[in-house]
């Protein structure tokens, strides 16, 4: 087999098995195509099913088919279904998308089963698309957790199937919006093309006119095209069938009834309706012919396809021009890509979504902010878990504490990627399904975490995990019992030191704290402890030096024994690098001071919400919901003009501010000693809906910077995109909703900027955001809503709380103030640390450890760490900066792949795509012109210096599967 | 083949090909049944799926699964699903019931396809069950058109799968109560056992606790013992599954989730919630897995049996004693036969069905009047077509008039014998459909009967079809043009000569009648021809003999020219047999007298409606519908206390007075010389529901009879089952509907009686009667209503009409007074005459020409005559009176076969069961033991005297098949 022949060059001398590779031939289904007929409208019928990894009902009532009460949806039997028909007639093809389901499926088969499900595979009957764990959500997942995703179903697929598994297309049929960096993320892993459904209405209607629903989408702009350059298309008709053409046993489209014998014989009828179909550029269209949970009996699609197809291809013997095929996506583009045209170049993105003039959904963007955290949280403790895994060796999954993995938390996180998971646009009871399988996965890394820490420790002594010290409990340290000294142990993911706050409630008023080398740490007892961590592993002593007995400290609900306020002087808080002035009579934020800089911006911040629209006025009946954001005035209601100043703390750590707004709104304005940035810790909730008004909660920053409609938003946590108000880049936008059609998604920050200054703001989570007014950002924190919107969840978005009748969501805002052209060099690593946050502490003694050997350069973030198999692990390192925005950063940086790991040999590196399926220099995909030359030179990227020496352009990641050993 | 062979004997060296046998065994599906377990409880779960033939949509809309808007329900993808599934385990059963639908599906299917269900129905995998063209109606269908629809769908089963098609179980689980004639049919055919889901909710709680669910039902007093028994079971859910076990795509039962990885593992729990079903006499059970249109994509079903079974006998290793099997009804009931118990006798019938104490299931015996009659009379024009087929031989199809058939007629009619055709339980837009298909079966069989006639009269001139007589229009004969001479063909399709009034518009006043011989004829223009037609075929000649034009006449809405009335006198209508008197003040009947026997009763007739309910009393919400009969009160409503009489005529061949009681009713009462019928032809409708009440019409007839609470039914047309107001033969009545719990299904009559007289009513449809008074018996007419009656036709039964805003309907009720010993005399040939009408005159010569060769004898009645291959026919010859009800006739009576026809000859002849499936000789059914002596001798019959000639006893009906050649 040549293609493992050549790796094992690379990888000098050591066999490389990763890869099944059952075909020698590349691109099976491509070469397996069905015959077109090039002088006639070829129509490609996709016979497709839309499977939601959860939506109305939990992943495996929709696996199993259980509570079809909620929904008629049973994947089990879809495939089961599919399977069957495929077989009777090897004309009919399949696509199917999320592996989530169908490995469910595969493990349930039969060894006869698997055999003629391979054949199908290997014939091109059944293709698989897209192929991640799950359809993933675009505007509020973390690009880190999306490539985890989408390489958990690819790996199963290529494992399975090989290189006929390989998914050439990218699936994007329901997704509410279309992020850039996914179609980024899509071209680096070797799609060849892309298809989505959803876009904006007026876009649409324009791209129909002007025969633009296919288009090359050119998605990053650091990286040298074709890199990030992805084939696109807009699917017709949603990813539905053509009205009337719908044959599921969930629709009631009338059959094809070809017995003449039989009333309402309509074969002619039929055909007259399907020829009158719409037409794109090339003389092939597709036509999706599915929807959600459809072909669970697939016996009605394809007995009335195989009719239609008999019937108008029938009529060619007439002189009719138009031929119908079973086909597939990746055999339709095939077509598109032989037509040799030209293709309009897309640069932006398809944000935000509208189906109608008020019906924008951009409320999603902040729905359920609560699981948004949870889900961010756990990609933290995933990527630990991976470390860990690798770190610790084989003792990690299975050692003294019992059987670990990191498999459960990788399916968690891949399903709650799913577009109506960490969306928020599910039912009650699917998120709490979704919060449970990552806390289920969360044990099972807890045990994995244990184990890899008694290897790396050599103590297999217990260790008590702190789950809840978001809420300032820990069983251990706060025990009634007297505790006078006690180890904790921290984990820091990140590739490089950070300095962290660390809370911990414990059951003494004064502390010692050292480093495990017994060096001092400065720390506060009834607030934080406060530590540099280093890279990798981190373990501090607390050692109480006191014996008196104290309360338990919760932070926002106690009075600082510090200070006592003088409400009449200004506050003004300062560190090193930040000053923060209040206003004396508001109690509001008035300045930010950068000190390195010598900057100061007005900044007010204060919060607000919009009056969620009941569907009663006379525009439209559309109200705000899961989905939709549409407030009834573009006005929002101030919940409190000033702020009560209730707390303030300062110490040599930390200095902190508690604002009280309302019972349900408060914040804590917080300045870290030797932090760059500014935080403020919100607290918004229960939502009161008493008064019968849905309210959509934001915060406003108000600033004097000269940002006019401009404002920035990234992209899944990578790549910025500028936005601008009541405007779009690519036709001209008719705003019918001020405020819900400026809203924008942001992942992970968002800024406004001048010549002289940049207010970023770094978020924990997925939020919508927008600049309605000059100067001004506004982020939006929470919704409670009182109606459905119409888009089929059924259900208000009113989430309950645990302790109190709506939830309270808490969350931390990061303010960085730079000249924009500093801006990146703080905005990156904040972010990156706000993502890959060091482990929640456990307590237990372990030596300090680092497992790398040296802090990875400033520019490297270390995206994946995680094993593979026995001998080898996945590592993806990526360079964290965009082209051009920093002057010390955006430039190549290179890594030595055997000088990384402390514990590790590494014996060789293979490069792969970004989905880890398929071998770097195996990458071929189809080539697409756009008519104008590349803005960019093909070859910027900077070469590696040798084998082992890899170099990282700007935004560039780069994939290995390393073969290592123990040392 | 040995039963070939057998028969060549019998027919007298003349070889029959009929049947189909390719396989040598008896009874392979018995053969093949599955193992059971004698130690242990025996679960026959019994897939199967309930295809209503027309109910919520058409037959042909059910097949193909269109307008699944209305209902989702696709009869061509349950056959294709089934087959795929039942070719995944050797171990998977399936019945089927619906011939027509398996024939519809079976037509389409390729050579391959047909081979598999070949294969699978010879290994008993797919058991054909019932397996008549439908499963039709028991209270409202006609014992004629009932072995009619029966034979069509066995046959269609013989001459497709020979001796393993042949269905050796009945199976009635959706009629709405069960016909004790039905009961005779079935034995008749040669079923083994017979099952149904629906009895009164009383009769089913009693015979659970005295587990008397299954039975020997005896199903004649005048058959011999065993002839008419037949093994009878109830099966424990209706027709349904288990409570929580219906795994249909349609159902919402969760499915068994046996992967211990994923959510919600239920098989412990389901598998105890199963093993808590009830139990029956023997250590065996029957399950209906399935329902209403189920299996339209089997593996849902079958993936979760084959789970159940798995798990449910894997407990046996642990002690469990149960066994849960596949299997079908005919395995059980072989279990049943071989447990060898004694089993309850049961000799009444399952009428009238109640599912609660409110809730009876009364008012379909009327609903839907004019569809019932159209059904009637269609049952007569096919039996006409039938007969015409035999005796003009092949150019009857074939012929100068174009293609004709009677095949389309039988279809239409089988799929009217549906127990949502007939019964008047379906949807408007289904019963125009039902409707549309007898029409459009007429048209094929009128070109058949022109084409026949044209053979029989040497002549092909054309003929006009007056369809429309019923009311008064003919094209022909009342054309503008001045018509001098007109000939017009009857049909008399009885085996014996009636006189029959005809009515023809005409456009002359005075018209010479002869018959083709030159005999005058006594006739009156205006009123009627009314002629004695002697068997088989008569023609008349109608002469004008008048050039005076006349309007044509129309004779309930004109004035009588003959007689005008003294309203003070008292009305007395009197002929040779019968002396009617009405009373003066009130215009209604009073008295009726038999001039013959010289007995007198007092009579009176009047109209009345019982207000329906409207679902808003205390004891229940249950409203009257197209099932259901409740009327709020017991009291009906007079529609007028007094006739207005408005035309009287006299003639010499008929007496007519008219009478008006209302807008919406008024009646003929009508005298035929030389009949000893009175005729009461009544009209109702529209009835107005302007007042926001629903009306079921009665009419009730009052005498001085003393009944007490006595009265009697026909079953299906045939034997008379005695009725008793408040009572029920086998259980102890709780009565709670006193007006609809007393309401009985008539088909032909019902009557009174004491010691001296018997006042039998005839009818021209089925009906629902009682007698809710000494003396009295009431008929209801007509139903209008406001209110869906809850079970599922989802529509009040509010008939439009087609000139009106409400159907009008119009019937007649042929009234005999008679000692009770004489009555049968009467009644019998006057309900035949009623079922086989002469056929509706066309116009054109044709000599005087019969097919027999003389009158059958009084107690013969041709139930069949019909084509059944290119060389032979089927015909049913019967004896028509009960044992014992006439002196004169209930005696054995002996036809000779090769003496019937004037025109065939017959060279061979075989007896048959009455279902034409089976050799009579070969009838071998199980037997079965009551316990007690049978209370009849085992051979009353009289024999054959010689194999030509053929001996009837009392109410046996007969089947041959004869080889026959044309004369």
């Amino acid at each position: 087999m040549l293609k493992v022949s050549k790796k094992e060059m690379i990888v000098g001398g050591s066999k490389t098995h990763y890869f099944i590779s059952p075909l020698i031939m590349d691109n099976v289904s491509l070469q397996s195509c069905p015959a077109t007929n090039p002088s006639m409208l070829n129509v490609h019928l996709v016979p497709h099913t839309h499977d939601d990894v959860g939506w109305l009902k939990t992943v495996d009532q929709y696996y199993y088919g259980d509570r079809n009460y909620i929904q008629h949806a049973g994947v089990q039997y879809i495939l089961d279904s599919v399977i069957d028909q495929l077989q009777k007639d090897p004309a009919r093809r399949f696509i199917y998308v999320e592996t989530a389901f169908f490995y469910r499926w595969w493990r349930q088969q039969s060894q006869d089963t698997r055999r003629i499900v391979t054949q199908l595979v290997n014939e091109g009957r059944l293709e698989f698309i897209n192929g991640g764990w799950c359809m993933s959500d675009e505007a509020t997942t973390h690009y880190s957790a999306v490539i985890d995703q989408m390489t958990l179903g690819l790996r199963f697929l290529n494992d399975t199937f090989g290189e006929c598994g390989r998914p050439l297309v990218a699936w994007h049929i329901d997704p509410f919006g279309h992020a850039r960096e996914h179609a980024s993320i899509f071209a680096q892993m070797g799609y060849d093309g892309f298809f989505f459904g959803r876009l904006d209405y007026q876009d649409k209607a324009r791209r129909m006119k002007t025969k633009e629903m296919e288009m090359l989408w050119r998605a990053s702009e650091s990286l040298t095209p074709p890199l990030a350059d992805l084939f696109t298309g807009v699917l017709p008709n949603g990813y539905n069938p053509p009205e009337g053409f719908c044959w599921d046993q969930s629709c009631n489209d009338a059959p094809i009834r070809d017995d003449p014998d039989l009333e309402d014989y309509n074969v002619d009828e039929i055909v007259q309706r399907f020829l009158n179909a719409a037409f794109y550029k090339t003389n092939h269209i597709i036509m999706t012919m599915g929807s959600d949970f459809q072909y669970e009996n697939a016996n009605l699609w394809y007995k009335n396809m195989d009719k239609l197809i008999k019937y108008v291809n029938a009529l060619q013997a007439k002189g009719s021009k138009v031929n119908v095929l079973y086909s597939t996506p990746s055999c339709y583009l095939q077509e598109l890509n032989l037509a040799n045209l030209t293709w309009p170049l897309k640069t932006d993105d398809f944000f935000p979504y509208a189906d109608d003039a008020h019906d924008f959904w951009t409320g999603y963007f902040t729905s359920r902010p609560a699981l948004k955290l949870y889900e961010r949280l756990s990609n933290s403790r995933l990527q630990t878990c991976n470390q860990l895994e690798v770190l610790g060796g084989p003792k990690s999954t299975s050692g003294p504490f019992g059987e670990g993995d990191s498999d459960t938390m990788s399916k968690a996180m891949g399903v709650a990627q799913h577009h109506d998971a960490v969306s928020g646009t599910e039912k009650q009871h699917v998120a709490y399904d979704y919060a449970r399988r990552l806390a289920t996965g969360w044990a099972h890394c807890e045990v994995l975490v244990r184990n890899s820490l008694a290897v790396l420790s050599g103590s297999e002594s217990p260790r008590v995990f702190c789950e809840n010290l978001n809420i300032s409990v820990c069983p251990l340290t706060e025990s009634s019992q007297k505790v006078l000294y006690f180890s904790m142990n921290v984990y820091n993911p990140l590739g490089r030191t950070v300095s962290w706050p660390v809370r911990l409630p414990v059951n003494g008023s004064l502390y010692n704290v050292t480093d495990s080398n017994g060096k001092a740490v400065d720390s506060q007892v009834g607030n934080y402890v406060f530590m540099s961590f280093k890279h990798i592993c981190n373990i501090y002593d607390m050692k109480s030096s006191s014996l008196l007995p104290l309360l338990s400290v919760r932070w926002f609900y106690g009075l600082s024994p510090h200070i006592s306020i003088n409400s009449k002087s200004i506050l003004v808080y300062v560190f090193k690098f930040l000053k923060v002035n209040f206003d004396d009579t508001t109690g509001l934020l008035s300045s930010l001071t950068n000190l390195e800089t010598n900057q100061t911006i007005r900044l007010t911040q204060n919060f607000y919400w919009y009056n969620a629209s009941a569907g009663n006025n006379k525009e439209s009946h559309q109200t705000s919901g899961a989905y939709i954001f549409r407030p009834n005035s573009s006005d929002p209601f101030v919940i409190n003009k000033t702020a009560e100043i209730q707390t303030v703390t300062v110490s040599s750590t930390v200095q902190e501010v508690t604002q009280w707004f309302s019972p349900w709104v408060s914040q804590v304005v917080r300045l870290y000693e030797g932090h760059r940035e500014l935080e403020l810790e919100w607290t918004v909730g229960p939502v009161p809906i008493a008064d019968g008004l849905g309210k959509e909660v934001i915060t406003r920053l108000d600033t004097d910077i000269e940002s006019s409609d401009y404002f920035y938003t990234d992209s899944n946590g990578r790549e910025v995109l500028e936005r601008r108000k009541d405007y779009r880049p690519t036709w001209d936008l008719k705003q019918t909703e001020p405020i819900a059609g400026n809203y924008y998604p942001i992942n992970s920050r968002a800024y406004i900027k001048d010549d002289k200054h940049q207010l970023t703001v770094v978020t924990d989570r997925s939020q919508g955001a927008s600049s309605i007014y000059n100067g001004s950002l506004e982020i939006m924190l929470h919704r409670r809503l009182l109606y459905d919107d119409f888009r089929g969840v059924g259900e208000p978005l009113s989430e309950p709380g645990e302790f109190f009748d709506g939830l309270v969501a808490r969350g931390r805002l990061l303010l960085a103030l730079t000249p924009p052209k500093m801006a990146a060099d703080v905005h990156r690593p904040l972010a990156q640390g706000m993502v890959l946050q060091p482990l929640s502490p456990g307590t237990g003694w372990a030596p300090l450890f680092s497992g790398l050997q040296a802090a990875l350069p400033p520019a490297v973030h270390l995206l994946t760490l995680s094993q593979w198999d026995k001998d080898s692990v996945l590592i993806r390192l990526e360079h964290q900066y965009q082209a051009k925005e920093s002057e010390t950063h955006s430039q190549p940086v290179t890594v030595n792949l055997q000088k990384l790991f402390s514990t590790l040999e590494v014996l060789g590196a293979s490069e792969m795509s970004l989905g880890a399926n398929q071998w770097k220099e195996d990458m071929n995909r189809l080539q697409w012109n756009t008519g104008t030359k590349a803005s960019l030179p093909l070859s910027l990227s900077a070469k590696d210096p040798s084998p082992w020496e890899v170099t990282l352009n700007p935004m560039e990641i780069r994939t290995f599967l390393l073969r290592v050993r123990q040392l």
